[in-house]
């Protein structure tokens, strides 16, 4: 599936690559290296290293909803790599402020080059952002311009209640979900609407695409979530157990939490032991999330909105092959081990 | 003399203040009071205070600019806001990273609320920069929103040496003035430059104002380096001699370092000494730079430039006040003692 997407996009993919490196290429000297770092093509000498550099999904996104509104993919360049841009601006300050050692089996830029140099790194990956999309040869720029500001505010939002959130003890699914709403959806949301208003489709297309997205992001979280608990360290890169250790409110551990019942109770009483928690009190808490049903609820939430999604999807009259090809990215969502 | 400035543009600065008072109102109920602390608005439980937070330098630019080509002042208040957020973006970052826990004799929102916050604080002021400007009312807009965008990034670029700068022994005066245009001349030659792009004003009106404005913010930078030295601390609210403490390679000591015999060869001995220096020391190091020349030659480098802005504005037809009142703006910066 994952090869299908790759297909029909591949092209395209290798334009927003390459979109991208020239727009780093702007940068000053100094943060072109600690940038091209973050994005994989690099090692922090600034030589050269094979790698792909991630999945890519909102850059993805904003090609397939081109070809989707019957336009492009092309046109939807500058919206993918400011799409990109501004995700990867929001990994390297959230690294910093959750002080994350290592991203994709690597050092992270505060760890290696410090605070001053990922505050500024990120700072220039936004501002760039903005700057792709203003050019004066695209189409539809303020338009496109306005979804991925708006995007950020959210991404910004959601990252502020995601820190309050861990000075907190009580913290409901509702607000939860909110979060996961600011802090992931809203910028897959605007990947997949950039595409669309790039190709100038109408606003009813546009706001199909949106909520698509909208879906798409919380299926992402989701399944983010459920990774951080029972993911494969060799896969994630993170380790085992990984947000519990960190006691991370997530959305299946929120859930459990609220359930209640002794499973719940058990689940309060652990997260709230003030001691750094062993392998067994991890296994132990793992357990617990998942016979306290957090786990089934997870999974089952992350299919629910991928039918959503496609649900969103059935306003918007496309080919076969482009509604294909954004079916299997949302399944690739779910589905997916890192 | 800041009293003609605050009369002519007086109305201005009102629609401007209310203006960016609404901008942060859009932000979320957390980030809105960090960021209305910032700006001097309110106390950090939220509670209003009377004040009028800082000298708003760049919005009045933007402001007289607009008028000066011959527009409404009311047409740059979008610029006038974005360029206040860009520079109130860049403070509050800048106070993280340099880890001041004071301004404008007030806590820093680092100091108050933590990093996170911090990071989130300026990040939101940054994207709200480009949604004001990018406003479906705005004419002009996307010119507007590049020449901040391009401000953004020599902002960073600015930064980024300046953090350099603090690792290494020796700084030229040519790096020294390259990065203090890129940090201080660049977001004040955009602020004079959008009020002109905001009403439609011809590229080489554009062009002559942005001069104006680079000239002007590279006197602004070498006052505030003699301020960092000589300041009153009362007025400054910064402890006496307070770059030669933190050993910050700014103009006049570098100007002096460069300048080299027995008083530069000195200052360098002093400020490679690895030892926290006690008043002595650092009476004694300000002397130095007094003595080897740096203070007098960056007050009369300083007054060229004035005269350099002064002479951009030769190009630009417009009535006799607002003439007087870009003069005057040039040399209140000059003169100022805070």
């Amino acid at each position: 599936m994952t090869t299908t997407i790759l297909s029909a996009v591949g092209t395209g993919s290798d334009a927003v690559r390459a979109a991208l490196r020239e727009a780093v290429s702007r940068l000053d000297d100094s943060l072109r290296t600690v940038v091209a770092y973050h994005f994989g093509w690099c090692d922090q000498h600034g030589h050269a290293v094979a790698g792909n550099g991630g999945k890519s999904i909102r850059s993805r996104l904003a090609l397939l909803t081109a070809q989707a509104t019957g336009g492009d993919a092309a046109d939807a360049i500058p919206g993918a790599v400011a799409v990109e841009l501004v995700h990867n601006f929001s990994l390297v300050h959230d690294d910093l402020m959750d002080r994350d050692t290592t991203r994709r089996h690597r050092p992270t830029v505060w760890a290696l080059w410090g605070d001053p140099v990922a505050v500024l790194a990120g700072d220039a990956m936004l501002s760039l952002a903005h700057e792709v999309l203003l050019d004066p040869a695209v189409p539809h720029a303020v338009p496109a311009s306005r979804i991925v500001g708006a995007a950020t505010r959210e991404l910004i939002r959601g990252q502020i209640a995601d820190v309050a959130f861990e000075r907190r003890s009580e913290v409901s699914l509702a607000e939860c979900v909110r979060m996961a709403s600011g802090k992931t959806a809203a910028l897959l949301s605007a990947s997949a609407a950039v595409g669309a208003v790039l190709t100038g489709a109408p606003a009813r297309t546009v706001t199909a695409m949106e909520r698509y997205g909208h879906h798409v992001g919380l299926a992402f979280q989701l399944v983010d979530d459920l990774l951080g608990i029972w993911g494969e360290p060799e896969v994630t890169g993170k380790p085992v157990w990984s947000d519990l250790r960190s006691r991370k409110k997530s959305l299946p551990v929120v859930w459990t939490l609220e359930a209640g019942g002794t499973t719940g109770h058990e689940l309060a009483q652990w997260l709230s032991c003030p001691e750094t928690p062993d392998e067994d009190g991890l296994r132990y808490a793992a357990e617990l999330v998942d016979r306290g049903g957090g786990r089934r609820w997870a999974r089952n939430e992350a299919r629910r909105r991928v039918a959503l999604a496609e649900q969103a999807l059935a306003a918007v009259p496309m080919p076969a092959q482009c509604h294909r090809e954004l079916t299997d990215l949302a399944k690739f969502i779910v589905e997916r081990s890192a």
